[in-house]
Formats: structure tokens, sequence, C-alpha cells
């Protein structure tokens, strides 16, 4: 009968997810999604209803390697039965890898200085089985040479109004993009972005872009005219979603959250038929 | 109404699928099968009926980045359209990366002179999501040098009797290991072996008997205790099905296939968190 507060705790977590079984991160009312699967688990170790917020939302297909989120709640628990809870309630496709108490101040989105993200091309004759849904695949050869010439235009403080949704609801569409990396191994490459924030479908678009100047398609001055045009009408592609991956989010340091720095790399190693074996 | 035979051609085929959503490879009455799907969509190439014989069976939930398998068809097609036609009838997660036309002496089991197998471990604290079913987790950590150690000696000819499935049918528990070798790369231990010919469940045994072993759960000395004993019942835990891949079939050279020497390697880099971030 006391008029004390109960105690609120505010609690970040680190996620993967694998996002072909799902539509998305946000809350839909009639499709499965990333967030209503993480925070009915989350809900049910608090033993009361909560409410996630996310660094960046990712669209139906889109993977995380490390998502990260913010709840409140009035429950105490360590920080390993957070993880060991919610990863006992969520299906095999999302992973709780970390979980923080945080100070009120935080928050997964506002706080946020850089989003990483990755994009995998599988770029061989014939299609992928094991990387269906994992990544975008083209038959005909890229060269990354123009690729990378072209993607040095992008980075550097722009407007990326070329390279938005139409239906992009950000403010502002100058975003300042930090790299912008391209490697082969194999018949795998990967496309890696680092940016203060990226507005909607822009890492897509950059690869729709990227990929058809890899192709000859285009030239290599076009990523510098699309920035110049500021018109979404004028630019390529959409690249598809299963090849993206949000792979980190940094924070200031006081926070002391696990961040890009400390990534290292995991490697699934696929024997590839020599090239004169194929179509 | 002439007495000539209808010409017949033998058709080899490279073959990458994900295991996962299979019971096996081979063709079951009432589970859906690799072997089922690839052979009804090369029937439908042929336009009759084909029966596949592969290089090595698959059990549910394992994968393969390079099965072989062969059949004998009337149809005259060139090796870009079976690939392309039986691409086009099989679901994403079965690829068929190769066709070649084979002599008449040529046979996808009994031609095989080396079988490749890789078993991946994740091997942190918290469980997959990405590689849920691409991998066997372990949050105990692996020592990885006294699992090399202890695979040295299975290395060369032994009765495997301990290290075979109690149901397998082989005439001989007799085969030649030609190598085992174990790499970490991040939080993920690939354990890589080539046999001349495997018995059921070998990889999986071999698998669980040298995690054992790397917990620190038994002695170095183990495995050459177990050859010795050839008794299935001293043997260790069968490891789960999904971290095994069937990744490549050698035969002579003058069928001039794609050998395993001729492998590159596919990244998938996963950046994770740093090890202080865990749980």
């Amino acid at each position: 009968m006391g008029d004390t507060e109960a105690q609120s705790y505010r609690i970040a977590l680190g996620i993967e997810y694998d996002g072909s079984c799902f539509s998305g991160w946000q809350m839909q009312h009639h499709a499965p999604t990333v967030q209503q699967e993480v925070q009915a688990a989350a809900s049910r170790v608090a033993d009361h209803p909560v409410v996630l917020h996310c660094a960046g939302r990712t669209d139906a297909g889109v993977h995380a390697l490390a998502q990260v989120v913010h709840f409140d709640t009035q429950a105490s628990r360590t920080e390993r039965s957070w993880v060991l809870g919610i990863n006992a309630n969520l299906p095999p496709e999302i992973a709780i890898r970390w979980a923080r108490a945080m100070p009120a101040d935080f928050h997964a989105r506002f706080s946020a200085r850089e989003r990483h993200y990755r994009y995998l091309i599988l770029n061989r004759p014939t299609r992928p089985a094991l990387l269906a849904r994992r990544a975008v695949w083209t038959h005909r050869p890229l060269d990354l040479e123009p690729m990378r010439e072209a993607g040095r235009a992008l980075v550097g403080t722009h407007d990326f109004s070329s390279f938005r949704a139409l239906g992009c609801q950000a403010k502002s569409p100058v975003r300042t993009l930090y790299y912008l990396e391209l490697s082969r191994q194999g018949d795998l490459i990967e496309l890696a972005v680092g940016a203060d924030g990226f507005l909607h479908h822009m890492v897509r678009n950059i690869a729709g872009v990227l990929m058809a100047i890899g192709r000859g398609d285009a030239p290599v001055e076009w990523t510098e005219q699309l920035l110049a045009e500021r018109d979404r009408t004028r630019g390529g592609v959409t690249a598809p979603p299963q090849g993206l991956y949000l792979s980190a989010v940094d924070y200031p340091e006081h926070y002391q959250l696990p961040s890009a720095s400390g990534a290292s790399l995991l490697t699934l190693m696929v024997p590839t038929a020599p090239e004169n074996a194929l179509v």
C-alpha cells in the first residue's frame, strides 16, 4: 500500500536470426515476425508483457547476425537467465546471443552510432541449394573492379534519394557511408557497408546498382550520376532480400556493448566444382 | 519393326542439397527423400522413368555439396539441358551442379575411389540460429589438440567395427582413412575426412568420440582402444546428422569428373560477439 514504484530495468539483447521464415522484424497482424516471437518469449521470462525496440527494422527474408533491441521490465533476472530463458522459448531460427542490463538513457535505435550490413552474392553458373535463402544468385560473371570503383563514389556524406525506397519515411535522405568493401571467396561475393544509418532498401538498392555495373550493363559512373540526380525512379533494380544480413550495430563506448570491432569470422566451407565442370 | 535397340546413354550428375528438408537420400514410401525428388525431375526431362544410383547414401538431415549419381536414359540431351531441365523441376533445397555423359562401365557407387565428408561443429556458449540445421552446437569448449592426436590413430587401414552403426550392412568393417583434419575459424570447427569408403554412421561416430575427447570427458587414447576392441557397444555417442556434409567423391582420372582437388572455398562470414559478451 506504499507509494513506492516498482523498480524498472532496461535490458538490451543481441539477436541472430534466419529471416527466411519470417515476414520481417516488425509486428504484423496476420504474419509471423521476429519481433512477435522475441517479444512473446521475453514476456514469458519477464512474467509480464514487454515491448521491444530494435536498432534496425529488417524486411521479410532479411537476416541478422547481431540485431540489437531493448525492453523495460520489472523482472529482476541475471543476464544469463534472460539469454537462456528467452532462447528456450524461441524457434530454432532465432537465437539470443547476449543480454545486458542497461542505464535508462540507452535506446537500441536512438543510441546507435553506426550500423553494418553485409550482402552476399553467389556468382556461379548453377543455382544454389545450401545458400538458397542465404544469398542472391547471379549466373552472369561479376567483375569486382568496376564495382569497387563505383562504390567509392558512395562513401561519404551524400543525399541518397536515388537509393531509398519510394515509400521510405525517413525525414532526411542524407546519410554518411563510412565504408563499402567488396571481397570474393570462391563463388561467393560479399558486399560490406557501414553508415550512421540506412534508408529503407538502401543496401539492396546499392547492391542492385553495383551488380548491374559488375555485369557490364551500366557504366562505373552510374553511382555518381544517381547521387547527383537524387531521384529513385532513375535507380536500379532493388536486389532481393535473402542476400542481406544486419551484421552489427555500434553504440557509444561507455555502454560497453559487444561491437563490430570484436567480430570474428565464421566460415562455412563449401568445395565447388572446378569451372570447366559447370554448365 | 526392326531389331535395332534404342541407343542408351549413361549420365552422371553432381548434386548439392540441404538435407534438413528430407528423410535422407534413399527412396521411401511415405517420406520425401532426395532420390525421389531428383529421380522425378530427371524422369520428366528424360520423358521416361529413370533410376538413380548414388555414390553415398546420406541419412536424414545430412547435407551434400557434391553427391554423385548416375542413371541410364534413351533421351539424347546436352549436358547443359540436363542441368537446367532437372534444376527447373527441383525444389530450392536441391540443385544439380553439373551433368556428364559417361561410358557404360561407369558406376556412381562402384567406380568411386575416395569419398570425402566434413562435419561442422559450432562451439560457442549460445545456440545457433543461422546454422541451426547446418552444424551441431556444443557450448562446452573443445580443445582441438587432443582431438587431432586422437584422430591420428584412426588414419590408415583399420577394422572400424567400433565406429559402425549396429545395423550397418557392409560386408567388411575394414576401411582406409586417408586423412582426418581439424580446423577452427572463429566459433566454427570443421572435421574433414577422406576414405576409400565409410561404414554406416562412421563419420558421425568418429565426430562423437572426438568431441568427447575435445571436452576432456575421454582420454586421447580412446580412439586407439576403440579400434582394438572392435565393438560398437563400447563406442561413443553418434554425433547428430545436421553437422555432416558429403563434400566430394573421387573417381579414376580417365572419367574426367570434377574432383575434390578442384575444390575452392565458399565462405559465409558471420561476425560473432566477443567472448566476454557471451553468457
